[in-house]
């Protein structure tokens, strides 16, 4: 069997595409890049070989088949290129936002995973077409190599009942596959694995608590290595506070709020859009570093948003450290996780109970893709900050699925 | 001033009126009843004299002032009743379901009280309806005596505002009053007082995880004596599994079943009345009891519902454990946590991770309204069931406001 050396990951989004290719002797990143506004009047590849400087093609793409072409074009460019031709990629892994209930691990695609991706498809109705016209268009551009698909629900597979179903009637959670399914699977599994090697145990004796934190935010309870809960749901809208999403919110204020006149439509909006930092803040976006500034400047909204956010973290952190039967460490990763000394700190000074203390300095060093740990050394749990990447994580998993 | 004594405590439902009476000199109940389906045909009142057999009254009541009249009669009746006339009665204290953000106390009813809480009639539209009507009855039936409301929500007030707001956009909850405020307040507030003085220390010291586990479920979280969280939220739909309500659920999943044909109506409906227990296990009404018999008859969706129902309270004990910085104790109350061994087991067996052991001899043997420990005498935190006694609460509650 061939080697899987080579391997280009791709994540497809309704008019956006982003890509990386991975040599997978040593792990090595050799280009990334950025296709914007697919289908849309302006559309540009930004392009960035490692160690070069990025670049900018301004060029009409029509459609993800367009837009995979001239990814495939730019990859074998003999200026700024990285491979000589396409047959020298060994693979292609995707992310898939929704594997619902079908797929607890990547899948080699062929023409019946495709199906399931297909019938996940009411379960991420802008996520899944993406991500499917993605695959298709590398099948059509770079014939032969082949194409494995990642989900964002798969790592939270091994969840036990009692955690993953909704205490609704049993027909229609049936019916209509409504349960937890749980998102940003592929970090939280990089995470694990990471946090493995990083305490020196193996993988199947690692109790975690996995925290995901960035414009959309998710905490995992990791026991033996595997998830048994998450926070995020159904959708990717249940649990923290995010940057324009509202996480747990009583569904008895929905059916009040619609009975004050709004339409199931704009309560979706609105918790989904225009909800979490923004609509506490005014922050656009909910950016959190516009609410830190905002905080520091005494802005009462700003501040409370940041007690909010590290509240129901804290809920959550303690409350799966519980269910996993203790963890050997708490971890934090993503944009925020990484980088927000600030929010980290809301989390953490809200965890004395868990005999874990903040090192402020050290909570103040580690930013910008560092890894470090920034509790104190006597804390009994170390929190520990490690950057997440899940493109890597899915290239390891499309050279694993081949190897199989 | 005249000592309050006598305290008739008045529970109005839209059909129904529960009432008991207590001499407060030595908190003695002298009496209580039950008045069934007020202002449908075949109404009737169910009379027990403390000591005394049960006594039934059949006979027509068109509505609440008709029914606080029947009440006012037996209780003065010269054969069963405990007061020779109603110039005994010092006071009536009335539970009220919401207070909205205007009560953080009981109050005197004045016509000021009572406007405000017409005011919270969006909040609870099929409660406080009844509880106005129940106050104006007395006020008609018993001239002098003065009346108190005491809130359900009331004790729930003292949450910090990163506990009790929704990470909405701030006008549309601040327009609609769209934050948590928490149920079963006055039983938190009686097992706060009561753990207090189980465990010898000052009310302003403790620090609880106060279980009330009944039909309806809550936790609360108590930190120096105050309500710091609770799990209930705008309605007493959010949190844990119960008896015909869902408790926490994405709220994506109900912009999902929306567009998957379900109306609003029938979400609520749903969710309300249709889920929990007995969405789970088609027990009728979700009886903990028949759920308990199913599963252990080998009925998996029961044995799941049971696991569930003990996943997310650990998940709350095990979170608020943290945010109070270390609980002296866990309290259960209500009919579950007074009686169902086997639920108790579901939420202390996951609780090892803070120390806790469950002492299964002990977890047998307390029920039907004793008070005992039981984790075992080696657990760094113990788990005390203590009966709760709302009704007691409220005229404690009620004598305390007339005495100020």
């Amino acid at each position: 069997m061939k080697p899987v050396n080579k391997v280009l990951v791709v994540n497809c989004g309704s008019s956006s595409l982003k890509f990386q290719l991975f040599d997978m002797k040593g792990e090595k990143m050799l280009c990334k890049g950025l296709v914007e506004r697919i289908g849309i009047a302006g559309s540009r590849l930004v392009y960035t070989k490692t160690g070069c400087e990025k670049m900018v093609r301004e060029v009409a793409m029509k459609d993800h088949v367009e837009a995979i072409r001239q990814v495939m074009q730019v990859l074998c460019d003999p200026a700024c290129g990285v491979v000589r031709s396409l047959s020298e990629l060994d693979a292609i892994g995707h992310r898939v936002v929704h594997g619902g209930d079908k797929f607890a691990a990547p899948a080699k695609i062929t023409s019946a995973v495709k199906k399931l991706i297909a019938k996940c498809v009411p379960l991420a109705p802008l996520h899944n077409p993406a991500n499917l016209q993605g695959i298709e268009a590398c099948e059509k551009a770079a014939k032969g190599v082949p194409n494995v698909a990642i989900f964002d629900t798969a790592f939270h597979q091994t969840m036990p009942g009692c955690a993953y179903q909704y205490a609704i009637p049993r027909k229609v959670a049936r019916k209509f596959g409504v349960r937890k399914y749980g998102f940003h699977g592929t970090s939280h599994k990089f995470l694990t694995q990471a946090a493995a090697k990083w305490l020196k145990k193996p993988l199947a004796k690692v109790n975690l608590v996995t925290c995901h934190l960035g414009n959309g935010s998710s905490i995992a309870a990791v026991k033996g290595g595997q998830c048994i809960d998450t926070t995020m749901g159904l959708t990717p809208l249940a649990g923290l506070v995010m940057g324009t999403r509202a996480g747990d919110i009583d569904a008895g204020a929905l059916f009040y709020l619609a009975k004050q006149g709004f339409t199931v439509e704009q309560l979706d909006k609105m918790l989904n859009k225009e909800s979490g930092f923004q609509g506490l803040t005014g922050a656009f976006g909910g950016d959190t570093r516009d609410v830190v500034a905002k905080a520091q400047k005494g802005d009462i909204d700003a501040v409370e948003a940041l007690e909010m956010f590290g509240h129901r973290a804290a809920l959550y952190v303690g409350g799966y450290n519980t269910l996993v039967g203790g963890a050997d460490a708490i971890i934090m990763a993503g944009g925020i996780g990484e980088n927000a000394a600030e929010l980290r700190e809301q989390i953490v000074k809200r965890l004395g109970t868990l005999g874990i203390k903040l090192d402020k300095k050290a909570n103040k060093a580690v930013f910008g893709g560092k890894s470090g740990v920034i509790s104190t050394k006597d804390s009994k749990v170390p929190v520990i900050v490690i950057p997440t990447n899940e493109e890597l994580m899915i290239a390891r998993e499309t050279k694993a699925v081949l190897a199989k």
